[in-house]
């Protein structure tokens, strides 16, 4: 599968202009709020939702590669098994329709699968609804924006029509959640600018922490594990001097390790550090590092210095 | 050490009475708010605090115990090192302070160990600013109720004294928090009540989550893994059929697992799922189970269907 929706027209005359799959934009998904719009936005057509940037497909209600997740979805009242509670959205995945109807079995695949991704990695998912969605919190017309959500769950299920549909639980992001408590080990990403905003929340970049799992492919640097999910193979980043006062370590690559969850646990809390040759303190082994990866020796030195109990 | 702080009076004469040490209590630590004590509530002294229930010890700043955790802190401007930023508090540990000065390392034991015990067992913990804590916060007399944090860090330092102290970063729960976003894989515990709060909460009961580990001693179910920090023992507790909407699964030991972080992730995620006769399905090997544990076999098979990729 491309991850590149092409913009297509066939112009079989005037009249007959078959309507364009996508408006053409860059191969990456762009995860987080786009610039100048806000929850409670209103757009006219699915165009205008895509031309803003809100939700490329002009189509499909999920966007996104299953290689890099889901970015965006809208409810158009097009699955019965959709259910909407506001801040939280039982979301249902795409596939096996015919005419509006569900006719065979969902997978896992693709989109759906690009879901399951944001959920694994943590990533914020713009979430829109459409008219033809009955909810009170639907606009009368055309498309209302509603602001980040996260994928916090994901199985299949027996659907209303007998056949096997993906699920997928949303929660809406709230402004004042506590970034430090929902950032490890599960969640990684948040909005791909980092900036500090009012009260406690540290917004990660999540290009930063996605380059070093790429990088060993999801690998734990200390094991060499990768732990594999329906949604992928999946790692944590670790910041080896956390971010956040007082430690203010930086957002960067060389501040980061990717580590299994377990690993992540230990290092997190003492229960291993590293030496200047990166030899393991605590347990056996040497951390695996690519020469591309230039972790920070002073950074691995705070860790040690901070976090190892030593002898008491 | 035991974790009961006895009622001491040493009676010399009237003038000369010795003031006790705690207030007797129960053995356990109790986490969570205390029935009808809000944030901002006044205590006119330590005794009036401890009577309420907020923070037993008469003297020492941390409530807790080892094996349990801190339950309560509180701020009486005794350790320079301290840093109080409102949401965020940079807290110091106990020990190595003679006539109101750091003259020895600190040490990651008793209470010290306590309040670590809470950041990896997701404990929250009870605040309290006392007048000669220096802050805006702070009561002008006695002591004022802060409310609930969690410990979300835990590393030692070297103190404006010279010597080593250990510290600890609390971050102010909010009452609006996304339970759902930090509960897993590393926090389990919230108020020791299930009860549904507004919005998306869940409150966890931690005393189940909490038996369930014990008696597995931290050990995955799956691999045997205990994992080591220097705050203890970790593990985590894996729900089969998983709380909120729409699995609605309860909060009770036969709905939960002792899985190391690794485990939990692949469990949650699809990587592999339990058979009637707990073989595991996806990876190579079986269950362990303790006869008191009672696993169910309908939330066993509710996570089998629904979480199994299966061949699609």
């Amino acid at each position: 599968m491309t991850s590149i929706e092409k913009y297509e027209w066939v112009l079989l005359s005037n009249k007959d202009r078959v309507k364009p799959l996508a408006i053409l934009r860059t191969e990456m998904p762009i995860f987080g709020e786009i610039n100048g719009i806000v929850a409670g936005d209103l757009f006219d057509d699915r165009k205008a939702l895509a031309e803003a940037g809100i939700h490329p497909p002009l189509v499909a209600g999920i966007s996104g590669t299953q290689g890099e997740g889901a970015d965006s979805i809208v409810l158009s009242g097009g699955y019965e098994d959709d259910v909407d509670l506001g801040d939280v959205i039982i979301y249902t995945g795409a596939g096996g329709q015919k005419n509006g109807r569900q006719v065979s079995d969902q997978k896992l695949e693709r989109v759906n699968l690009a879901l399951a991704k944001s959920k694994i990695e943590h990533l914020p998912v713009r979430v829109t609804r459409g008219h033809k969605h009955k909810h009170p919190l639907s606009p009368a017309k055309g498309y209302r924006y509603a602001g980040l959500y996260y994928v916090d769950d994901y199985w299949c299920d027996k659907g209303k029509s007998g056949y096997k549909v993906w699920r997928y639980r949303l929660i809406a992001e709230k402004t004042d959640s506590l970034d430090y408590l929902v950032k490890e080990p599960s969640g990684e990403y948040e909005l791909p600018k980092r900036k500090q905003t009012t009260g406690n929340r540290i917004v990660r970049d999540y290009q930063k922490a996605k380059n070093v799992k790429a990088w060993y492919q999801f690998q734990c640097q200390v094991c060499g594990l990768a732990i594999e999910t329906s949604a992928g193979l999946y790692a944590e980043a670790a910041h080896i001097k956390p971010l956040g006062k007082p430690h203010n370590g930086p957002d960067i690559e060389s501040n980061i390790l990717c580590l299994c969850p377990n690993h992540h646990v230990m290092f997190d809390n003492g229960g291993f550090a590293i030496d200047d040759n990166l030899n393991l303190i605590g347990i056996n082994g040497k951390l695996n590092e690519l020469k591309k990866h230039r972790i920070s020796a002073e950074f691995i030195q705070y860790h040690r210095d901070h976090y190892l109990k030593n002898t008491e």
